[in-house]
C-alpha cells in the first residue's frame, strides 16, 4: 500500500476517500479538510480569540493541537467535573498538553458553583440522569467562561461520528425541532451567548484518532464511566456497520443533511431569550436552569446541614 | 404470559405495542390495525374492484387472505418470472391458495412479452441487474393488467420492514426525489395508471408472518435467489437491531416520516407523462422503458437467430 501523494509506504487507508497516505501526507490531508470546514462554515479566522473546550480526550486535544500548529489564537478551557478516577487523569492530560505546547489553559471547577459537589453528587441529589445534568452544567460554564474571557468563539471537538449519531437519533424519532437546530455552527443570538463551532464535523472518530496518534498527542483513552450503555454509542455502532458496508456513507448522510437542512427550518421555534434574574445569562424562563439547579442544590445542602 | 384481551394463554408478545395476545385476539388485533391503515390513507372500500399482486410469499398471500375474509372484492395477480426452482413453487402456492379460498387468480407470464425469455435471461441479454429489470417489468405488467381488467386499485404486500428499509436507504443517501414520493398510496395521475396501495405499511414482517402462520396460510418460505446480499436486507438487519433495543422505533420512524412528508414536497418533480408510442401506457419519453426493453430483446434475439 503506497501513499497516493508521495509514493512512500502508506500507514493509513481511507476507504471513504478512496486514498492511502503516509504519515506526513495524512496529517496534511486531515488538516486541510478541517481548515476547509472552518472556512466553509465561516467558523473563525486568525483574528479571532478562540476558546477550545478540552476534556483531555483525543477529539478536543486534537482540534486544539491543529489550531495551535496552524497559528490560531486558541486558549483551552478544562472543566473539572469531579468524577472519580476520571477527572483527575483527564485534567492532567490537559495541563501536560498545555505545558508542552506553551499554550494557555483555563480551568473551571464545577464544585465552585455547587457548594463543593461534583457532577455525580449533584445528579444524585436532584435525582436526574448524570449525563443530562453534566450537559446542562458544561454548556453553561463554557458559554459563561467564553464571554467573561472576551472570546469570539467556542470550539468543541465533536467529530463526524458524534454528529451523525445525533442526526440518526433525531431522524429515527423525528425530533424536528432538534433537526432544525443541528448545524456545525450555532450563531451568537444573544449578547450573552457565544458563537459555538465544531470544526471536526467532517472528520470521523477514526480519522481524528489517527491524527492524534501521528501527532504524538498524549490523550485520555478512558471513556467517562457514565457513558457506558449510552444510546449514542449504540447508534455509532450501527452507523459503523453501515460505513463498513458503504464507505463514506456517514459523511454523505451528514453532508446531505446540512445541504438540505433548510427543509426543517419550518419547525424552528424562535426562542424568546431574556436575561436570567440571577446571573444575567440567557434563558427562556425568569431564572435559568443552571441557577435553578444551584438553588435546589443550595436548599438541599442547607437542609441536610440542618439535620446534622 | 396472558392475553391482554381475554386472559387466556398468550401466543405472541408485541413489545412495540406493549401487548401479549392469544391467537384469536392477535388475528383480530392485526386485522383491525390493517383495516385502520386502509381507512386512514383512503386506500379503497368494499365497492372497489381490487387487484392484489401475489408472489406466493407470506406478505402478499396474507393481505389477500385478510381482504377476502373481510369481504373485499379482491382478485389475485401472479406474474410468472420464469426463475428456476422458484417461480414454479411460488406459482403453485398461489394457485393452491386461490383454489382453497375459491378466489379468482389471474396469471401473467413474462415470457409472453419477451420472446419466451425469463427474467434472468432478459437481464443477462441486456447486461443489467436482475432486480432492476424485474422491478421494471413487474411494475409495468401489474399496472397494465390492473387497467385491462378494469380494477380500481392495485394492492401490494409491502410491509413495515420493506418500507422503513427503503426510507432508511433514501434518508442515508438523501434521495430527496424518492423521499418526496414514498407514501402508502400512489394516486392515479394518468388515465392509464392505476392507483397503488400498501395496506401492510404499519405491520412488521414478524407480525405478518405470525398472522400467516395463525391463519394456516401455506406460503413460499424460500426467498428469491436473486435477493441474496441485497442492500435492503442489510438495512433490515440494522433496523431490526434498532427495534430490538428500542421496540416500536421502526413504526415511529416510518409514521414520523409520513406525518412530515410535506417537507420533501419541494423536491417533487412533476413528471410530464404522455402515452408511449408503442403501447399507449404512460411514460416520460417517446417510447416507455418496457417497450424499449422489449425492442432491445427482440433485436438481440433476431441477431442471435441470424447467426444460427
Amino acid at each position: 500500500m503506497k501513499c497516493k501523494i508521495c509514493g512512500n509506504k502508506a500507514v493509513i487507508k481511507l476507504r471513504a476517500h478512496n486514498i492511502a497516505l503516509c504519515e506526513k501526507d495524512y496529517i496534511a490531508f486531515f488538516e486541510k479538510r478541517v481548515l476547509k470546514t472552518i472556512r466553509k462554515y465561516r467558523m473563525f479566522d486568525k483574528d479571532h480569540k478562540i476558546l477550545v473546550a478540552v476534556s483531555g480526550g483525543k477529539d478536543s486535544l486534537s482540534i486544539w493541537e491543529l489550531l495551535l500548529s496552524r497559528g490560531f489564537n486558541a486558549v483551552g478551557l478544562y472543566i473539572d467535573l469531579g468524577i472519580e478516577n476520571y477527572s483527575e487523569d483527564s485534567k492532567s492530560k490537559c495541563i501536560n498538553f498545555a505545558k508542552d505546547k506553551n499554550a494557555e489553559l483555563e480551568i473551571a471547577n464545577v464544585k465552585e458553583y455547587f457548594n463543593g459537589l461534583s457532577i455525580p453528587e449533584i445528579a444524585r441529589y436532584v435525582r436526574r440522569k448524570t449525563c443530562s445534568v453534566c450537559g446542562l452544567i458544561k454548556r453553561y460554564i463554557m458559554n459563561r467562561r467564553a464571554l467573561e474571557g472576551g472570546y469570539d468563539v467556542l470550539v468543541t471537538g465533536h467529530n463526524l461520528d458524534d454528529e451523525v449519531s445525533t442526526l440518526f437519533g433525531n431522524m429515527i424519532h423525528w425530533q424536528v425541532e432538534y433537526l432544525a437546530r443541528q448545524f456545525p455552527v450555532l450563531e451568537k443570538n444573544h449578547d450573552k451567548m457565544v458563537k459555538k463551532v465544531k470544526p471536526f464535523v467532517t472528520s470521523t472518530e477514526r480519522e481524528v484518532a489517527a491524527y492524534a496518534l501521528m501527532k504524538g498527542i498524549d490523550y485520555m483513552e478512558k471513556e467517562c464511566p457514565f457513558s457506558i450503555g449510552a444510546t449514542s454509542l449504540f447508534y455509532k455502532r450501527l452507523l459503523n456497520e453501515l460505513e463498513e458496508k458503504q464507505p463514506g456513507s456517514k459523511l454523505r448522510f451528514l453532508n446531505g443533511f446540512y445541504e438540505n437542512s433548510g427543509i426543517f427550518q419550518t419547525f424552528r421555534k424562535e426562542l424568546k431569550l431574556r436575561a436570567c434574574e440571577r446571573c444575567g445569562y440567557p434563558t427562556t424562563e425568569t431564572v435559568c436552569s443552571f441557577c435553578r439547579l444551584r438553588e435546589r442544590i443550595g436548599n438541599i445542602v442547607e437542609k441536610s446541614e440542618d439535620r446534622l
